[in-house]
């Protein structure tokens, strides 16, 4: 769970915390929007990332990924499952159901509270957040809670963006419900959840009943959270479906501290092979006022997003809070005895929580450059080799040569087994292609050219440097 | 879309088509179930497979996958992904949201005709699969439609099973249905998509605007879809959530049979790949009576699971129906013009359709095997190297000698670095961690014993011989 989207459900009622969404994009300037239309742009183009049932008209608060999206979005999901799972002996992989239980959510405590406050338009039927209604007008509603929202409304006056009045506030709850089975009743509520940490939870019994792991260890799991935001906003950053990356990290109750520093390491090392320039990072400690009552540290990273500094993840102490819950409404143990010994306990749990789609966009923005080539502006995006959908891009200097074409053909056919993402290209003058390939980040143009079929060289274009160096097929690779 | 799961959305109304769900069950062998059982068991016991929401009593028809199980199937899902997309020159891969604008499933029939027929025990209100009384009575439903089983059930007083009236069937969407957005009305109705294909269909022209691939090209997704199946059975077989790999290849209308000659080779090649015997593999040719009304060819590839003969996947010629909907649905072209042509035409289509969960029983059930050593009963699955969650275990042959276990730990090490699938297994004594690694299908055992430290050589002990050689520690990888 990243921990701004989670502050209803951590806290008792309908409380507005200071990490709140979407009040930073109010006063977003013109420039960061500009930094933010140029990247949607070039994704949508160039087939990253396009609006969700767009032919249709779409469908707000969701993104289809396209052939490039698709490629990126997996290689920065692998690169985490590859540092954070499988190169380490102490992590377990879980892919729990989207569809839970609906005990799942009330002993989580999101069924009642994670939820925000609307108010209506009396007149059109319009609905509001409460708290959007008060920033527009200037007032900051940190800290205040539904009553006292409702409050400030009637004692100023406040009307609807219609110049309606507006009605007391209701509490609505931000889990997509449907319904499992034959009939649709209380007993066949379920929810799409949320999160991905409470299907980890859910789980930590089996994990240890089947593999009885030494302490600390921890459980992963990648996948889909849907949550039905009021306004989503902001391209991908906050989106009704997205997906998440969380460990639960299980620690001795008095051995926290160590584990929290260690996943702090990993999780910068996981940032810096996500190439994100360490200045636009941000380690935010969540002062004690600001944090879940239950949590004695939080830190929240924060980025330099085109839109502002914003959340891109979150590392939390959540002591035994969630296992307890558990414990509490399933009558079921969730101690974990310590080999050999008869020490018992319900065992504490660090969290680190990843947005896939926050961390593709800070990629995304990190990478995407605008210089100057012959006088020309040229877009490029600078991604790292390792994440670049495609690497290198092979091309016949001229389609219509096949004695060039059959040559270049042989040196893809060679790449492409070596390093799978390699793309064939043969569209337009090079001088296109090249344009092309940078603004979807190929590291690596390589050119099949008449010199090629005297002496077996090609020409390698750089993308940041836009060099070309003639190497020797061979040694390509 | 699988084709006996679309069965009624590829017709007008509630016919029953021949390829019935749950049919082959009612009649299951004691000796069938056994089979299944004992790879429930082993799927529980080792890590592979939990029942969804276990903790709470369950959610039917869901499933949540373990550390191994999770590697399985990524393992399964990557192989596809590498073999249909990545290895080739004419494949796009999208991930659109799950969530979809409701004009989606208006175009392509499911609110209308993706149902079961239900009827009602008129005292305790439970509900009924009509088609599924009719079989329990030993009547079959085939080609009946909703009115014609009702006449049956009448004619012959059939009662519930608790010996109550039955009312009238009604039909019953098989989709999740949700709202987005803070207002349940019509306006925002969605459902949770019940196949991945329409996900692409949506996309095709996004693809095509970004890049104009050349007839034949095919655009694949893997992802989760939802049913709301009434009896949702037999393991991961049929549940309610599951996951697809589709893919819809685009051919010129008058060029289909050469690609569906082609795809249907390549599927034999995955199934190859997944290490499926051949035997346990057949082709049925769907007869024209049976394929839904637009196809003029539809080959379903079914499997001998411990279940029965079942169908694994599909393989559908469905012409340019789906574009056509959309088109009409939406008002936009979807004609793609021939480069460098006039020729303009809404392209046909071949679906390659399978489901990731129904590989994995294949796999799982061709792979699980009893035997006899030394006058003892084991199980092993005798999974492929390639899809073997584990392909290493390293052991030292004594945990308490210090200098055992640093050797082994170098090679686990090195091991590691090299394959990524490598498990440290140090619990019990050598027998029991081969038990235990037979189980979970580790193709090698490598033990660490006093010999290593003078001689440099391991003993690697095979999986499916159980035989044990020396082999010297460089030449391992």
């Amino acid at each position: 769970m990243l921990r701004d989207s989670m502050r209803l459900s951590d806290v008792v009622g309908t409380f507005v915390t200071p990490v709140f969404s979407g009040i930073i994009n109010h006063d977003m300037s013109a420039q960061k929007n500009e930094g933010m239309e140029a990247i949607i742009s070039l994704a949508k183009r160039r087939g990253f990332i396009y609006q969700g049932s767009e032919i249709y008209g779409g469908l707000s608060g969701t993104w289809d990924y396209g052939p490039l999206g698709v490629t990126l979005k997996r290689n920065i999901m692998d690169l985490w499952w590859k540092m954070f799972v499988q190169d380490r002996d102490d992590m377990y992989g879980v892919d729990a159901a989207i569809l839970m239980n609906q005990k799942v959510w009330q002993a989580s405590g999101h069924v009642e509270t994670f939820v925000d406050p609307l108010c209506e338009d009396t007149v059109n039927h319009r609905r509001y957040r409460t708290d959007h209604i008060l920033k527009d007008k200037g007032i900051d509603p940190t800290g205040m809670n539904m009553e006292q929202m409702d409050e400030v409304v009637r004692t100023n006056g406040f009307k609807s963006p219609d110049g309606n009045p507006l009605s007391e506030s209701r509490t609505f709850n931000m889990m997509f419900k449907t319904n499992v089975g034959p009939v649709d009743d209380e007993a066949s509520i379920s929810y799409l959840r949320p999160e991905t940490a409470q299907g980890i939870f859910a789980n930590y019994k089996n994990v240890v009943d089947s593999f009885y792991p030494d302490l600390p260890f921890g459980i992963a799991q990648q996948g889909k959270a849907f949550r039905n935001e009021i306004s989503p906003r902001d391209f991908i950053f906050r989106s009704r479906e997205f997906e998440q990356m969380e460990i639960e990290y299980f620690v001795h109750p008095e051995k926290w501290q160590e584990s929290f520093d260690a996943l702090l390491k990993d999780i910068y090392d996981f940032l810096d092979a996500l190439g994100l320039p360490k200045e636009s990072i941000h380690e935010l400690e969540v002062p004690a006022e600001d944090r879940a009552h239950y949590s004695q540290r939080t830190v929240d990273m924060e980025f330099d997003f085109p839109i502002g500094r914003e959340e891109l993840l979150g590392l939390a102490y959540r002591t035994n809070f969630d296992l307890g819950n558990i414990e509490r409404v399933s009558g079921r143990s969730m101690e974990y005895t310590i080999k050999g010994t008869n020490e018992k306990f319900v065992p504490h749990v660090i969290e680190p929580s990843f947005g896939v789609e926050r961390a593709m966009m800070a990629v995304l923005s990190s990478a995407y450059t605008e210089d100057e080539v012959n006088g020309e502006k040229r877009i490029y995006l600078k991604l790292p080799e390792h994440l670049a959908p495609v690497k290198y891009a092979v091309s016949p200097l001229l389609k219509n040569k096949p004695e060039l074409v059959e040559k270049a053909r042989e040196v893809y056919q060679m790449l492409k087994k070596k390093h799978g993402n390699v793309m064939w290209d043969d569209n337009g003058n090079i001088g296109k292609r090249y344009r092309r390939q940078d603004e979807i980040g190929t590291p690596y143009c390589v050119v099949v050219d008449f010199d090629t079929l005297e002496d077996g060289t090609v020409t390698v274009r750089d993308r940041d440097t836009t060099e070309q160096t003639r190497v020797k097929i061979e040694e390509l690779a």
